[in-house]
């Protein structure tokens, strides 16, 4: 058990949306930290706290296999020595469509990584569909306040 | 203009709520930071970024007046030195029914506070609505690994 080290919290970031591309269950599980007070919450879904309930939901997200890209847009981020905050937009392509044709709308998604002793881990995960209305359903939407 | 300062993270979150429940704009508004990143997504809404987006959406919210209490439960709070992450389950009463009778699903909120000269300030707030299979509607679900 070596886990991999993120030396920033763009690098954990980077692990989390690979494993969620690759449906991997432990490179997922080794983004996060290892301490009971870890929080996920998926799209429409409760919130869950610690790695067990985490692990589990990620095991069942995964168990149909990779079948989508995530393409992270609109990236906010807040950093101070020990945490970071990033605030995205998650735009899923499932597989076998084009950016273009599918279009869906974008998930939004608050990730917050804490500086440990093994490198940047993530400890909340936050994600929440967006609306129809406000979002139009481009690969990048660039409303006049966003960078 | 002299805003309140907040001591503490917990301050600016107790602020936070207080100014919700009484639907007083420049209140809500004092706790969020000076700048122009600060993000706010409202339950099943949008991501909305700067303070323009945010104090219309806060106006438009607060135009029917106080009707809500909320009773803040399950927080998981994490600190730095500079940032703090609160995770709570936001409970709402309408005015004239018991928490009894009521029992909405609470809505599940990460609050992040960023320590400015000026004190502990608001960067960030993603709401969404908790669902219904597993959120027990009770005033205090206890599930096992949350404290």
């Amino acid at each position: 058990m070596s886990p991999r080290t993120f030396p920033t919290a763009q690098d954990a970031e980077n692990a989390f949306y690979e494993a969620l591309e690759r449906c991997d269950l432990e490179a997922m599980m080794a983004v996060w930290a290892e301490d009971e007070e870890i929080i996920c919450v998926h799209p429409s879904g409760p919130r869950l706290t610690g790695p067990d309930q985490i692990r589990e939901s990620w095991s069942h997200i995964f168990s149909s296999g990779p079948r989508a890209r995530v393409h992270i847009t609109s990236q906010v981020a807040i950093s101070a020595m020990m945490l970071a905050v990033h605030s995205v937009h998650e735009n899923f392509t499932l597989e076998g469509e084009r950016q273009s044709d599918a279009r869906p709308l974008p998930v939004v998604a608050t990730n917050v990584y804490l500086r440990t002793a093994a490198g940047w881990r993530m400890i909340v995960h936050h994600a929440s569909p967006a609306p129809a209305e406000k979002q139009p359903a481009a690969p990048e939407p660039p409303p006049k306040t966003l960078h």
